[in-house]
Parts: structure tokens; C-alpha cells; sequence
């Protein structure tokens, strides 16, 4: 292992997931080695099949929720490699599912962050790259959404966890993190897609191509990230001269988002032009969902990042990208 | 049980510690049926003895962080009782143990509320009147600390988790609460004392009555609440005609507080007059501890309630109760 002693080694928990394949192949890019965590709940190994012939990518199957598990692995990882920083992009991610029964996000959002605080502490690894969430602010309605307002009440157990993972986080930062970014960003799009509304509307007219079922009345509008802008961003904050021990950024696009209705529209355009669409009723789609918000990127924007795409842009490119994942 | 069958009970979750024998005081005398539960680790039976005889009164010893213990103890009080509302003072209250070992905030202060709600969901209880803590603002220097700041960083794994409960029983407003009261408070001094600067100094004098040893350079300065003000201002807001589901307040005293060394002088004169006050260093006592913050009540003053003491008075009558209560 000579070759590799002097190589920083990121760990990325989830990093088989939707975020963690284009975060891991940025990693790679910057020479780093990258040891990836995750359960394959939902994440799965094919996901990172371009880069699994790099010798600097390690696989590790964990449940990062048991501590057992979560130590092993930080063991395995620390024994061979000089880690110097943990993402963290494990969570659910069906936030209606998590609405239904809490113990999942209490297990898979917040315990998993539990753990690998513990288990980085034990192994004096300071800087914590958090993916948390816009979920956090629940619905405050026509309040810009700045990462300084309050009170924070998130309406689905998925943002109260996610927002319970930053509060212990800050506590370590306090204790023994040198550095904590906390990314907080709304929906993101792109591939491998592995649930969302754009994958959603696919694979319904996939198996139905004459009509597209729609939740709610299509109303609900929303801002959309594509994740190759969410990568670059935390890059951004992740190079940027600390002033403080805590990053807090919200993550988005600069604009006040699409609706439904005219997602539906495209994903329609694109795999099944003619197809009919049938809305539901009420502008929420399920529970736990926040039907418009005004989120400020005023910060990181100041940092000198923006998106290479707008919310159009990302879903426009998204569909593209997911028709062709699921080979339509 | 035909007598109590339409008699209003409220379950008081740790009701068996400091602030539980001053609450469960209270609501017995509105004419309600008392439910505590506690585990006993902090809280005792003693601390209720006032009210044992009471048929209104039913002690149930649970540890509420455990699954089959908190729905055991549920199916019992709710298979009794007309249960209405549930009052959450359970937590862990030391918290320099807290930020040594995670553990004991994620157990007892987390996973009690997390528990407590799961409970009441099943139960169909919808009133969560929630003890939170100043302790989730984190340390934010000079910043006036309202209900509407963020970011929230706690700097100890106690205000981390309470900062987590209170995430998670928004999420619980959103889904079968009717409404969710919280309370965020400093300080709280009075009897019985289990806990907290005075007691430390009373206990320390009565071992060596010659000198106090203060942690710190006592110039940390704090704001107090006597618990007697503490439990008037939490019925002022439950008694609140409520305009949205969850209701946040700040409670504390109208005044920016007082030193350590201050108080270490009160005690010195009321049980051991003459005492040396030897310092250490530095302003903070203890790793998780906040030195100095401006707490603002403007919304629970707007209420129409104001502390029958300041932070002055507090302290000089909780010196006098707790010398009362060691025999001093």
C-alpha cells in the first residue's frame, strides 16, 4: 500500500446512491481514494459499475444504522487508508413511506448519522460533509427560506431527521469536528434516477402510454437542481477558507421553479407525445410534501457558485436522461 | 371508576423530577386526573409525597426510551383514563455527561419524545405540551435569541436532542397532533433541586465550609427562572386560544441575568458565611456550556405573562429552598 499512503481517502456513506455515483466520480477526479459505505437498500452496486475497476474505490456493505456495522466498517476503512472526511448521503429517500412509519427515518435518516459521528470520533476524523435537506424548513409558506430564519418545523419525519442530523452534528462540531458543511438543497434530478416525480411519470407511461395519472391538481411548483450542479456546489463550500467551524448553504436554483403540470407536460413530450393527462385533486401530492416555497441561495451565490442549468433546464436534461436509463 | 370516568387526564412524562413535582401540583389542582411516569434514574417518589394520597394520582414507572416499556405504560393509563394530553419532562439534565457520552441524550432525552409520540398515535392523544430548552439555540454571541432565529446549532448533545425532539414533534403536528405547545427555557431554579449551580455550591460548602471552588472565572452571566413562574407560563400558553397548530415560546425572566460569581456569593452568605470563593478560569464551566445570551420573551410577555421574580429573586429564593432541602 505505499503507493496509496499519502493519498486522502473520503469516506462517502451512500455513496451507491443517486448523489453518491456523481460525488464519488468527482472525488475520484481530484486523485482522491474514496471508500464507499452503503446497505444497497437503495443504492446498488451497478451504479458505480464505471469506476469499479479504479483501485482507489473501495465498496464496503454496511448498515451504517447499526453500530456494529457502521464500526467495522470505519475500521476496515481507517486500518487501510488515511481518511480525513466522511459524507454523509445516507437516508431514506420515500419520504411518504417515512411519513407512514416513522422508525424508518429514525433508522435510515438520522441513526445512520448517529453512528457515523460516533464511529468518527472514535476515529478522530474532522471534517463531516452533511447532505441535509430544504426539508428542514417545513412549510412556512411565503417566507424566502434563508438559511438564518426559524423556527424550523418540518412537516414530514424525513425533514425532522434530517434536521435532528444536523443539530447532533453541530454538537460534534463543537466537540471534535474541525469542519462541518451542512448542504441543505430541495429536489434533485438526474441519473442513475432511483425514485422521484420524473422517474415516477416514466415508468407510468411505460406502462401506460395513452394517459399519465397525476397527484394532486398540478399546481404545486417547485425549484429543481440537477445534480451535477449540486456537486459542484458543495465543492465550492467544501474549498471554501473556513471562517467558521460550520457551513450552513442552501442549494438551488435561482429561479421559483416548475410545476407539475408542466414536468408532466415534458416527460409526455418526450416518451409518449399524445399521452393524456388526468390530475388529481389538492395541491399537495402526498404527505409530508411542501407545495411551493421561496428558497434564497443568496450565500452560496456569494461564494461564486451558480447552476449551469435552471430548474427548465435540469428537468428538460433529466428526462433525457432517465428516457434513456429506462430505455425508453 | 364511575366517579373519575369524565375527569380530563394528563400524562406527565417524567413527572417525578424537579419541574414534574410543580406541574403535577398544578394540574391536580385544575381538578385533573395525573398520570406520572418516570423511570426513577433522576426522579423520586419522594419528590410527589405531597400528593401520594391522592386518588387523582397514579405513579407508573417506565423508561419511556423503551418501546414495550412506553406502550406498556400507555395501554395502562389510557385503559383507565380519559387521557388528553401528555406533558414530556423526561430527558436527561446532565449535560457535561451528555456531550461525554452521545449515548445518554440520544436515550433519554431523544428517545423518550420519539417513544412518547409513537405512543400517542396510537393512542390517539393529540395535545403534546413539549419541555425544550434555550440549549437548541446554540451559542450565538450577541444575537437576542427569538422563536423566529436560525441557524440552530446547539453546541451539546442535550440541545441536539432536544432540538431533534422538537423537529420530531412538528412532524407529528403535521400528521395527528391536534397541537403541539413548546417550551423553551434557560435556567430553571427551585425545589426539589436535583441538579444545577446552587445545589453544587450548597453541597460544596456543607463538605468544606471554609472555601467554594467555582468552575470558571464566574463571570459567566445567566438568566434564571423560578420554577413556580415556569409552570404559570406554560398554562398561559396551553390556555392559549390557538391561531396555529404548534405554538413555540421563549419563557425566562424579563432581565439579562446574573454571574456565577454572584450567585456564588448568595449561597456563601445564606450557608456559610465567611467562605473563601477560589475561581478557576476561563468563561465557560463545562464543554456544551452557552456563556452569555440575551433571551427574548416579547412573545410570551405579549401573552400577558411576566415572571413574579427576577432572575435575582429566583435565585435568592431557591437558595433559601434548597438550603431548606439539605437541611442547611
Amino acid at each position: 500500500m505505499s503507493t496509496t499512503s499519502s493519498q486522502q481517502c473520503s469516506i462517502v456513506a451512500g455513496g451507491a446512491g443517486f448523489i453518491g455515483r456523481t460525488l464519488v466520480e468527482e472525488l475520484l477526479s481530484q486523485g482522491r481514494r474514496v471508500v464507499v459505505i452503503d446497505n444497497f437498500s437503495r443504492g446498488r452496486r451497478e451504479h458505480l459499475s464505471a469506476f469499479l475497476s479504479r483501485h482507489e474505490l473501495t465498496i464496503i456493505q454496511a448498515d451504517l444504522s447499526s453500530r456494529s456495522q457502521c464500526e467495522a466498517a470505519f475500521e476496515s476503512a481507517t486500518g487501510s487508508y488515511s481518511v480525513d472526511e466522511v459524507w454523509h448521503l445516507a437516508a431514506n429517500s420515500d419520504i411518504p413511506a417515512g411519513v407512514e412509519n416513522p422508525d424508518i427515518d429514525f433508522k435510515d435518516t438520522f441513526q445512520t448519522t448517529y453512528e457515523l459521528l460516533r464511529s468518527m470520533r472514535r476515529h478522530g476524523i474532522g471534517i463531516f460533509n452533511f447532505a441535509s435537506s430544504s426539508a428542514i424548513y417545513g412549510d412556512l409558506g411565503a417566507t424566502t427560506l434563508r438559511e438564518d430564519i426559524g423556527p424550523l418545523f418540518p412537516i414530514s419525519n424525513y425533514g425532522a431527521m434530517k434536521l435532528a442530523s444536523e443539530a447532533q452534528a453541530s454538537a460534534a462540531a463543537e466537540g471534535f469536528l474541525n469542519r462541518l458543511n451542512i448542504f441543505r438543497f430541495p429536489n434533485v434530478v438526474g441519473v442513475p434516477a432511483t425514485h422521484g416525480v420524473i422517474l415516477d411519470f416514466v415508468n407510468k407511461l411505460a406502462k401506460t402510454p395513452e394517459v399519465l395519472h397525476v397527484l394532486g391538481d398540478g399546481t404545486q411548483q417547485k425549484s429543481y437542481l440537477h445534480v451535477s450542479d449540486l456537486v459542484a456546489a458543495m465543492m465550492v463550500v467544501r474549498a471554501k477558507q473556513a471562517d467558521a467551524k460550520i457551513e450552513v448553504v442552501n442549494i438551488g436554483p435561482c429561479d421559483e421553479g416548475v410545476t407539475v403540470k408542466w414536468i408532466a407536460e415534458q416527460v409526455v413530450a418526450r416518451v409518449s407525445p399524445g399521452a393524456r393527462i388526468a390530475f388529481g385533486s389538492g395541491n399537495r401530492g402526498w404527505v409530508g410534501d411542501v407545495p411551493k416555497f421561496i428558497y434564497s441561495t443568496t450565500r452560496i451565490q456569494s461564494y461564486g457558485w451558480s447552476p449551469a442549468m435552471g430548474s427548465e433546464a435540469a428537468i428538460l436534461r433529466a428526462i433525457d436522461q432517465i428516457a434513456l436509463q429506462q430505455k425508453l
